[in-house]
């Protein structure tokens, strides 16, 4: 049984005068942020308020690296190379750096968004070809990813650490796993049921799957996805019911 | 008089499947290369492509941080705020700064590009509120710019070390100064010519301009555009006659 | 007297999953939408569902061209030349269009977008390169903007239509004009001084100014902008206070 | 046995200050163009440039339609759904046709581009859900592919008019067909030898392919790649030989 379990989010996906997710609302309550750094989302000026805001809350930042296409939120499969691909995270991972440094802070993560998430869990190769960089650049950083992932096991290869994660706003099913896209509110259940799921998975390291099923799973972060309806009410309902539980969230 | 005089040059401004620039050919020549960051030119893949090829040749690389406005290379003026400047600018040399991690390098320098060079030249404010941060992350830069500007004015202000350019490919004037844009061979003279006015600016701290006047400047290093015609030749002529004068090129 | 007047707004700035304006909301009250055309705002697809929203309320579509610089919003001064923004404009002006057909309709008219509308103001040169060739590809159509400015004198120069616009969310000053940036709602008052404004406007042709002196205007649209807080409730209100005063709204 | 082949390439592809491919040299030689319309490359002046061009040889100008992917030259695979690609292409060939309208031209044909040309090929889908409406602006417009494709399929559908490519610059099979790809110098021959197969191809409506077997094709038009090396002398040694041949060239 945990005592402990970190939370989450996506976060800096604004872009210009465009605002996007509710990062203020869900800042005091999440442990970790993965912050766009200007591909998919987010831009130098607003990497900069996100770290700030992170900051304030002592959030952990880690960088959410993803494909060069605002038009389509970095959510299209692009075939780029893995090489590609590893020179768009290195370059997003140090720009990330550099505002991290001006705080006084050190990247906590890395984590993969939209389209290259998948496309990393299934391709070891992909995976592989980006970690090894990023394992000479941050030794021993943590890879936000799901559990026996390629990209799991891409990182364990190059000495960088996993961390599984649950996505708590989306319906799990014992025999297909985690539905990501296409789910319906019937599916994922309210706030309360969800932070039920998560107390149940941090504390007995399973809870009740969307079908009624049990289903075992290691996690140790809790994903919530910014931009699901009521994140934040998520969020703060999620992080009482943790204090409640007296289970600490942090990384 | 000198016997040392560094040489940089534009680099990496190639762009996905477009050339830019004669990298291979200039980069035997020179001690220094402004390496594009991906905003004016440059991506992500390029820029290690290019941070290798300086690395090969033992040139040392600063960043070459322009203006998000590929279709202009930079060399619109835009009114930007000097936050906004500022915040640009971080995130390129936090980006570049990781590539060189990756290859065991460290940041050399800080040169403007293009439209922002020339608008940091004469604003204090602007030059002011980027190279202050700048400082916080690199302490001691060398920063790229002309002697006495407002830029070299700010970086002095904190901690950073002006770097006085010359520039070889570009007529001067006693009166008017520099000649940057409008200008014609006539002007420049050849390759020779030039390779003779670098020698006694390095040996007397002074040559004859293009009306045939003496000009005194003070020169820490030489700039030759990759995009002149003839800067390959240029460079070599350069650091022959250089060469046979006992003066080493480095910074 | 008029009986009439066109009231226009800035519709069709979202950009992919982002979201800007108040389409939906502003739409049934207004009579002219200034779209964007993909380059400061908007996208291929946020282009159909404007142009389609548009028709379902029998509102007039314009181009509302700007800069390529999505990031800035097209805010931001470019020193583009003439030629580049005559080339812009003829490139988004040519894809409304063809949305624009799809769903049988014409273009309507014409407005340039944020910086570029303001430096066409003042800069007889910028207006006429561009406006020659829209004369080209759209004789007689309208352009939006300011009276007696140098877009509506090349614009009458070369046939086509100027059309005054009075901005119903910004102050005015007798000495001054109006003030377009930096104004305060205690200067602009509720949107029911606003649409008493416009009704002086239209109807004697002159209304009271931020300061309290009289203002004459020659006004043939009112602007709002959709971005204005409360842009739908002035819109409401202005589109019932024209209704109960017997004034049609439309070009 | 034909009298006439037309000869297309890909034009416009320059990017601001970058220059692709070698336009001025080909145009002499073919009878269409594939304009970019500034996604994959191109920009609105090198669209204005790049029809001028055309006008200047009789060169008739088509839409060359690619992905918003200019770091990937819109040669890699991205998923966008069938509507957005539909979307894309009536922005893009609305742009195209109002510099076109300022020549005096019309639009020629529509020719997808990169990996939107692959994916097309085999996907009726997304070429029917762009194809109807490019029939609705542009009725029997032709549509450059390769004969018997699912966009061939798509374009007669929809009362368009498929015109088949051979692909002088790349080596077919007997089996397998072109090969797009990976391909080699010795597979494809000297521009004599290829110049010889079209010649074959137009005469006899067969030629020798790569691994010698006589291959049968459909061919209206030969497509040169405006990035093969030596394009351009293919370009003039298969006009000359056609000349001598008594083929016209042309549409």
């Amino acid at each position: 049984m945990r005592h402990r379990i970190d939370v989450n989010s996506d976060m800096g996906e604004s872009f210009g005068v465009y605002r996007y997710g509710a990062d203020e609302q869900l800042m005091p309550y999440i442990s970790s942020a993965n912050v766009a750094c200007g591909f998919h989302g987010g831009d130098p000026s607003v990497m900069r308020r996100t770290v700030q805001l992170a900051k304030r809350y002592g959030v952990h930042v880690g960088a959410h690296v993803g494909f060069p296409d605002k038009l389509g939120f970095g959510r299209r499969y692009i075939s780029v190379s893995p090489e590609e691909a590893r020179d768009y995270t290195v370059y997003q991972m140090g720009a990330l750096d550099a505002v991290l440094r001006l705080e006084g802070m050190a990247l906590n993560h890395l984590k993969f968004h939209g389209a290259l998430y998948m496309m990393a869990l299934t391709d070891y190769t992909l995976s592989a070809v980006i970690l090894k960089e990023v394992a000479e650049l941050y030794p021993h950083l943590k890879i936000y990813t799901i559990a026996n992932s390629e990209t799991a096991k891409a990182a364990s290869h190059y000495g960088l650490v996993p961390v599984s994660e649950y996505f708590v706003d989306r319906p799990y099913y014992a025999d297909t796993g985690v539905k990501m896209f296409g789910w319906t509110v019937e599916e994922t259940g309210n706030p309360r049921q969800m932070a039920q799921r998560v107390l149940s998975l941090v504390t007995h390291g399973e809870f009740i799957g969307a079908d009624g099923q049990k289903i075992s799973l290691a996690a140790d972060t809790v994903c919530i996805h910014s931009d699901t309806p009521d994140a934040s009410a998520i969020a703060r309902i999620l992080r009482e019911t943790l204090r409640d539980a007296e289970i600490a969230v942090g990384s």
